[in-house]
């Protein structure tokens, strides 16, 4: 045995052979943290629950929550549909809807696979945004056993009425564009893509603090985005509309880079994000990864786990100060270690086990806890990249380094921050059906949050939540180790 | 003003002006529960949030709970399926889906209108049974406008892969049957009509030991059943199931009484189980409730609101030691002290508020935590059955009088007893995943149940729910007072 545990789990990186080298570490850990989540979700069965927030004083009180005096809820809400807003847990609520088709970095994984997943953006949800959230992984494959995005649609079209927000979640391409643009038209909520806008939000936000650290603009930044999916082809819409110049701008996908030449892309309409980016960037038509790194200023990479999927040598021909996003779940395209080997000035990825997390988990609880406050019905990219500048300047204030362009999601004052920047900037839109001030927004997020802080903290004093015996941890541990060693 | 309102509503019955008459006094009750509730459903915004199950010991444990932990919940599902109700709160969640066109009694209430309702359920199935649940009110209307019962079934195809269970809720008919049986058919988990099964197991339940004390037996019994919804024929189902003699029950709905030489409902195959009871029961063929209800031991009515749907003079015809239920909701098909004027012996209702509390909610948390713990693939109607004794017996147990047939939802003790019965009728049918004892199943119950109540406790305590204020309280009563003496 090594270092022993804490059951905070805040020496992870100390716990592994001093004899391993740093990609046996970074590998050690994943598989440690794996074991141990397998064995800690079924210690618990799953991380949500449900529970009360009115009171039972008393057997009678059942005579007001339920029949007879809930009938006036539902005619008061046939009456004005909006009241169900107000007396209905509906205004803090919000579905996370996947066809668990793009898990994270593990694909498709069979509808009820997304629910670990789910379940944890619920746990994040309620943890660091007060909102509360349900996991609602689906089966979206029609009658010849393909996955139907007018299937998901259809769905949430249905559900709709029974949340204060919409989160689509690990769809996978092309069908996530045509869900997420189709529900957007037709909700009367807000429909939020996390995998695109939320990343392309945290992701904006990185890159705006990391541009300052490097000296450089981001209108005059060559930047080159690897992997073209839901994510990176929002990072790519944000950028340009937050002033990235499109001849400066490459993106690849599988099949090489994107231009005006991508017949395939073009001739498929489902594609047509991809498509406009085909249009609009890489005017030279670079094709390799090799010719576009040259002297590039920016990689931003969300494509498939690594550790070798960015190679060490084009690193080695960026720009000096050189910034390297690769996010990729749950191993980054190049260990941050090696991408630093190679000259890097600044490396984040999307994992919180390393420095520099770039994860939308910093993101979606405030903007979606904004939307739900004014009871927004919609999130539009005005909203998206004004919540992106709302991190960066709160990080910046904080004070940042090469080690920490933005917040971490432990940094918690920034999610009320968030939420009222977003509200004000749903009320300025027209998006918004209340009206609040900046201060109002920010107090109540503020008190909602730390309320689920403390509610959270005060089932484990009381024993509501129990600690996870040591062994569990100490097992997972072995057992990584021994995995790695061999 | 009048007495003071006592904080837990136990005083209910005393807080109204002397001078009332007792007719009264009830409409003045559930006024004031009426006004009371939407004040109440306001202070809180709702009865149900999202909290988290498991520990949080640092926020390194994000990576335990989410990425790149996580990942592994993910393959392990993906693997085995099964996996997802240990690994995830899957197996102890269940899903309250309606398209809210019947809501108690109030008819089509729009979709987000049911919400009350629902979210008061999953109050219900927690603070009883122990068990998580989500109110998903959706939209079933199809393009023509009309609710379609294909799209509820899609619905709750596309969304079972996410709970341990299904209980849909105020579905109109005749579209609730296809839905229902539809949905038990293709469904991998338990598909539960409240209204229907569960309030004929409960009516069942109080009909046996109503009929013991009035020193009947149900195969001798003549059965009048007013009403013929999804509620009542389910009702009847289960008596012809459990030994009452098709000879001697006759059903009403809106257009007289069931009998083999209805063609109207012959001819519409929506209706098949309305029809299963014309070919069934009422072999002479009486056609009013007058005939039918000379001489009846019993009266069955779920119908429409009262109070003055069932005719005092029925109750007066009926023979000696009669049992009368008139469950509508919110206000019964007659006020049960004029009932008890015109000779019934034994009078129940479906509200809390009087003696003999004839409701769903002493069955459905218990018979749904029963299913759950053994990860049931249906909730058969034998289950329903041992359910309705399972009831009974208990209640024997306890003592039972013409006021008091079986045990109101405050007895707390019979859920688990329920869940375990439940559970292994689930296994002797075939239809449990796991296989538990019943000692296992009852004790399991027993600290979930236990668990979710001292939670609900705790949460008041530490003020995480705080009373609402008396003025609330003071202000509904006035104005339900004043309503009446207009």
């Amino acid at each position: 045995m090594c270092m022993k545990i804490d059951s905070s789990l805040k020496n992870l990186n100390d716990l592994f052979p001093a004899d391993f080298t740093e990609e046996q570490k970074a590998q050690a850990k994943t598989l440690f943290l794996k074991n141990l989540s397998v064995e800690a979700h079924r210690f618990y069965g799953g991380k949500m629950q449900t529970v009360p927030k009115s009171g039972v004083y008393g057997f009678n009180w059942f005579n007001v929550w339920y029949t007879p005096g809930v009938s006036k809820i539902s005619t008061s809400i046939r009456e004005d549909e909006d009241a169900s807003f107000s007396l209905s847990n509906r205004g803090n609520l919000v579905a996370i809807v996947s066809d668990s088709t793009r898990v994270l970095g593990d694909g498709d994984c069979t509808p009820p696979g997304g629910l670990g997943v789910m379940e944890g953006k619920a746990m994040l949800m309620k943890y660091l945004g007060g909102v509360d959230a349900v996991a609602l992984c689906v089966d979206s494959k029609g009658q010849d056993g393909k996955n139907d995005p007018n299937k998901i649609i259809e769905f949430v079209k249905m559900a709709q009425h029974s949340f204060g927000a919409i989160n689509l979640e690990d769809i996978s391409q092309p069908n996530c564009f045509k869900v997420l643009d189709d529900l957007r038209e037709v909700c009367d909520i807000p429909v939020w893509h996390d995998d695109a806008q939320g990343t392309a939000c945290i992701t904006l936000a990185g890159l705006i603090n990391a541009l300052k650290l490097a000296g450089k603009k981001l209108s005059e930044a060559k930047i080159v985005l690897l992997g073209s999916g839901a994510s990176n082809t929002t990072v790519a819409r944000l950028i340009l509309a937050d002033g990235g110049d499109p001849a400066n701008i490459i993106v690849f996908d599988s099949k090489g880079s994107l231009h005006i030449d991508r017949e395939d892309i073009k001739n498929d309409t489902r594609n047509y994000r991809k498509w406009e980016i085909c249009e609009k960037t890489n005017p030279g038509k670079v094709l390799t990864m090799d010719e576009a790194m040259t002297g590039a200023d920016v990689l931003i990479a969300l494509s498939t786990p690594g550790p070798d999927t960015v190679k060490r040598s084009w690193i080695k021909s960026m720009a000096p100060k050189s910034i390297v996003f690769v996010c990729a779940n749950p191993v980054p395209e190049i260990w941050p270690y090696a991408a630093k080997e190679e000259g890097a000035f600044i490396v984040a990825t999307g994992r919180g086990d390393f420095p520099n997390q770039v994860n939308n988990s910093v993101c979606f609880p405030g903007i979606l806890k904004g939307a739900l406050l004014v009871r927004a019905k919609k999130i539009t990219d005005g909203m998206a990249i004004r919540c992106a500048h709302s991190i960066a300047e709160f990080s910046e204030k904080r004070g940042i380094t090469p080690e920490s362009i933005v917040v971490n999601m432990n940094e918690t004052e920034v999610f009320a921050v968030e939420a009222a920047d977003v509200a004000q900037q749903a009320i300025k839109e027209g998006v918004a059906r209340l009206n609040l001030s900046w201060d109002e927004a920010y107090n109540r997020a503020r008190a909602d949050i730390e309320a689920s802080r403390s509610l959270a903290e005060d089932l484990k004093k009381l024993g509501h939540i129990k600690e996870p015996p040591m062994e569990m941890m100490e097992k997972a541990l072995e057992q990584a180790i021994a995995a790695v060693k061999k």
